[in-house]
């Protein structure tokens, strides 16, 4: 098997890559990476031959395949990118760090927590970089938020409360927490960089008997921060909301609105927190700023860090681990 | 004792009421109470001079008092209407019923769920009326939901969500759950009908040590209504907001808003939800109404709901019981 | 020359159809006529070679050419579709009359009102229908109002207030007159059923000489109604939000908003309002409604208008006349 | 007669103040008045007699009198504010102003522009301040536009579009511009600083004959400013919303609101406007701030400024002057 170091000499100009899933989200990876500087897309693969046939005529120098094992002997591709149907991510993502490629997995990592730590267990003990695709942390509210977050620029985080909800297609065979939760969950773990100590949920069944289509959930972390998330498939209008309280500032985060992005510069001020009966508080109300965003494409910035992790060994950004 | 059968004979034409603190609510309620028909405010009781003596400046033929037994022994005084300190609740609404009033006490109707249910079986040993003042359920909004669910007009409820949050005043003594939890909570018991079966709740007291500032609270419900209630005193914005989402319609309570009350005529269309894998979803958008409300004034309905039963020996809603 | 009655006793089955221009529109309503029943596009024409000849890959059965006098020497085609740039309709339109055919032209008419009083003469000299595409008149909540005006369901009308701005794209060589208002003013006039006896306007150019970015137009018709109409293409935030104010009831319709239409059941109610000095007014405000509106696309209804009206020799909606 | 000068020294301490009428607006004057420093209510003048002896018990050192001469012929006395219908304004202030009292007026100062004109002259001619109270000029967001405005914070302006519409109370007396209008025409000559070159409306009597209830009036400056201003009694919702619009930022000022300052940092950017044909455009957007305001009571800060211009013999801020 070849050495990850090896592989990092070989393709000092192009990294090769091969994608493997053409279904919905595959073809935007695809086309991102086709532009990528430094990336050659290789091979394609898909079990539709219509649909491979399609991309095929559109990228003609690429390799199209129905056979996996064509890219996983390729020595020229040191990395695969997978965004085929979650059932089918823990056999193909593992099948790919077995071959020694780098892999990047459409989120969910895996369809359970023991397959999802099997898989980075099995790429930790090889030196190979596998990622799950979260592409909201790559969103530009998102990563300025975080930016902020890092500089303190909220001083300490009390709590987040998070909306997301719509009159919204009902999965078939996964949940609301599986469909929409991800979002929330990924984004909460990436700003705050510690995972929860204690995780609760009430949901109901309200339409399909054994799938839920709202669910109320509630976080607490070591740092003192607590979070609920709302997820819902059956509310009167689209929401996507979330809103971050800490003792310098506030934000209120909303996902696809004009301002998606809104800064509260308001606070709490005290005197003598302790001596019970005896404090001051005043609340203190500053400027409300909606900052401009970059306009920068989140799967690009996304698939840039894998890269960029395979390169250097690190990433920019930490991928979310996978929970339980 | 006189009985509640003989005085409801004495006062054929008026009730004689006396009024117990006028303090920062009892003014409210003594302004409608001078302007109610078939009530005669017989006497006015506050341990403050100063405060005692402005009111009666005011009503020059009522009787001002700073002992409460002048209230008990006056034999034309059949109710009494408190508005005291929470933690003199329990003591005065006692010493009321054990003088055979009937008596209002203004939320909460005491300091804890022991005293309350104590206040309620020692009013109903003698036939007395007790009701606790919970304003909220006769505001117009909350009573065309009620008129609404009562009608069946949602369908089958599936969950409720509210949030009451606010850049607010933290109180001295109470967390943010008493402070701003009984009216969500006698509301939602009220529309309902029912009482929770299991109550949930995770908090933060961010500002000063012990006392909660931030709540998320769940419950569930026999029915398998489930709901959530967030509370906090450390949001960016005012929102006092309440969506109610059934099988036919779905509706949205903003307390305070230009449209308090909107009616979403959506819901879910589906066939055979139980044949997994087969079913067939589709979302049901109709129009969206914000009925005109009428605009009668909720201490006015609220204490003529309290005449009412005494007269009557029922109400016309139901006082949310106390929860523990 | 073909008669009209003729050619409509040929095309019992089909209407043959030559589109003229593929640049931004016409391919859209290319796409649109390919699917419309009783509609047969026979040839497509462009002067731009690469252009054609991507939509004639498209669409095989469909003669391509660059030269309009293929389209008018085709006795199999009745009716022709103009969408070339606006200096350009009155020669294609007046050749297309001259030979015959029934002629729609994207929206304006013609570059003056000259040119356009001209085609509306020779299309009626010759009993030609001629049309001109106002799209907007076929969006759903257009056409919802219009039908709410028609039955008097605002009562009188009494005034009508546009904003349609933003912080838009200048156009190269018409002002923001030019380029939004043909919107404002074919809704009005559709709408109410007359054309206005004073228009009146003040503009600015502000960013290029000559070149007006933003103008406040002012209306007055016949009937009482007043109108004004604000264009901007320099606004902090985009708008397009019309209020029609009635003696019964007032609309608000904001076009691309989540709820584009808004009915408010609100008036005036007072008695004897000759009697100066003695009359009493008060407002009624009853419900607000936001009704579900169809989803029909609107390019097809208004191609199904013009050809019902080539076969029934009249239009279910007028075209808006030109204004000089 | 005492001269200004003269009176000047008299009070170094204290200008003694008379206050005429106190019906609507008079007790909040008289309020603000009681508690300014270096102000001292003498007199308070009512035709009425219940309520200028209401005011008198309130204010026992202050002398009730329903003689205007009263307040005109006591030498302590050397400014007077009058509250009175505005009908009466022209005389009652012609005689303040010819008993050599500064004169402070609420606006309109006077029922015509002749008369208006006439005051400023007489009390020029004595060396007597005369103010107009536009309190809206004092508000925190006009203040801060205007202090936006004086350091070119907009660079250029080039529009200025405001609403002020409700479904509101129509006035006996007068239309809709004399209600509404002079706080836009107050707001704006005091932000620009110039009278407007053309002034052009349209309105109608919706309601009452002879009695506009909505109107568009649009204005020009020297400066190449253009203004639009929509007034009306009959809309079905309160807005208060003026629109500015300059080369480097854009502001929305919503009165009332929750956010009643917005600065969009937004402008457009462009090469060689006056080569057509040729000219680049595109649109710079920044960020959108909510300022915090400052919470100064305007009424205080209008007689401050009342009260300064007769120490000082100049206003910090000009008072609007009339137009015809």
């Amino acid at each position: 098997m070849c050495r990850p170091r090896e592989r990092r000499d070989q393709m000092s100009e192009h990294i090769g890559v091969g994608v493997v899933g053409l279904g919905y989200w595959g073809p935007n990876l695809l086309r991102v990476l086709t532009e990528l500087p430094g990336v050659q897309v290789r091979a394609i693969c898909d079990l539709d031959a219509e649909r491979l046939n399609r991309f095929a005529q559109r990228h003609p120098s690429v390799r199209a395949t129905s056979r996996l094992d064509d890219l996983l002997e390729d020595p020229a591709i040191a990395a695969i990118v997978i965004a085929t149907p979650v059932f089918s991510h823990y056999e193909i993502a593992g099948r790919c760090l077995d071959a020694g490629k780098h892999t990047f997995v459409e989120k969910p990592l895996a369809a359970s927590g023991e397959h999802a730590r099997d898989l980075v267990r099995r790429a930790a003990e090889q030196d190979l970089r596998l990622m799950c695709g979260h592409v909201f942390l790559y969103s530009p509210p998102v990563r300025a938020i975080a930016d902020l977050l890092a500089r303190k620029g909220l001083g300490e985080i009390y709590f987040i409360s998070s909306s997301r909800v719509n009159l919204g297609l009902h999965q078939r065979d996964v949940s609301v927490i599986w469909d929409l939760g991800p979002h929330d969950f990924s984004i909460l773990l990436s700003w705050l960089g510690e995972s929860p100590t204690s995780v609760r949920a009430i949901g109901r069944d309200s339409i399909v008997s054994g799938l839920p289509d709202v669910a109320f959930i509630d976080l607490a972390f070591a740092s003192g921060v607590i979070a609920h998330v709302e997820l819902s498939w059956l509310s009167p209008s689209k929401l996507r909301r979330t809103v971050i309280v800490g003792s310098e500032r506030m934000i209120v985060y909303e996902d696809g609105g004009i301002e998606p992005l809104r800064i509260f510069d308001h606070g709490v001020v005290y005197r003598d927190p302790e001596t019970f009966g005896e404090f001051h508080l005043s609340y203190r109300t500053g400027d409300i700023v909606s900052p401009k965003l970059d306009t920068a494409e989140p799967i690009a910035l996304e698939l840039e860090d894998f890269f960029g992790l395979i390169r250097r060994g690190r990433s920019r950004r930490r991928c979310a681990r996978p929970t339980s």
